[in-house]
């Protein structure tokens, strides 16, 4: 188990992006921006059913996030992890939460008809840093 | 072959990090963020020799990359593609040209000693875009 050094904590408050990567059924990477934030143990983030990352996930639960300081992209904090729960409970309160992290709205404005919005739990496991 | 769209194609002129994605030997994805540029078919990075990314290019070509615009987040560039050449040659001039580019600075202030630099050419496969 690892955690985010107090010297990168800021971070999580900040509307710094991760760069989410997993692996496709095929064997490839896969890598895309995600909004995110912690709950004191695991990264989270948030996916909507169906999508290729939720599928990867479900697949492989081994992820890679890059981090960097949206003030100084040579800050920077490299994660290695698992998917430990990938849920739908919590899942909307959390999306909104991210909306007004990211956005500064109540609620998500971005929901498409019938999306199934999914909580995505990552435990840790290495992590590096960079200044 | 995909290119980057006319849209998209500023963000090779701006210092737009790619975070790019490979995976480990043990099947689990890596991602950090990589200075870039394009020789107008390819995209061209560079690492250096005995890094865990140079390994896992060797080991296994293809690749994702996402670009995100420095000035606007949400502005995106995704990239799915394979390695068609890593190579010793020109790769001191490339690191020196994205010194220049990215720090300003005309020799690439960072070299350690014996290290030897990678110059790594990336045919794009798929290409999609946000905004």
């Amino acid at each position: 188990m690892a955690t985010i050094p107090q010297s990168h904590a800021d971070l999580v408050n900040k509307k710094a992006f991760a760069n989410l990567a997993t692996v496709n059924a095929d064997g490839s990477p896969q890598v895309t921006p995600v909004w995110w934030d912690s709950d004191g143990t695991n990264i989270l983030v948030n996916t909507a059913k169906g999508r290729v990352k939720a599928k990867n996930l479900e697949r492989n639960p081994r992820v890679a996030l890059s981090i960097s300081d949206p003030d100084n992209p040579y800050r920077y904090l490299g994660i290695q992890g698992r998917v430990v729960e990938m849920t739908e409970q919590g899942a909307d309160a959390h999306i909104n939460k991210m909306a007004k992290k990211y956005l500064g709205k109540d609620e998500y404005p971005y929901r498409q008809p019938g999306e199934v919005r999914v909580l995505v739990k990552i435990k840790p496991e290495k992590v590096h840093t960079n200044r």
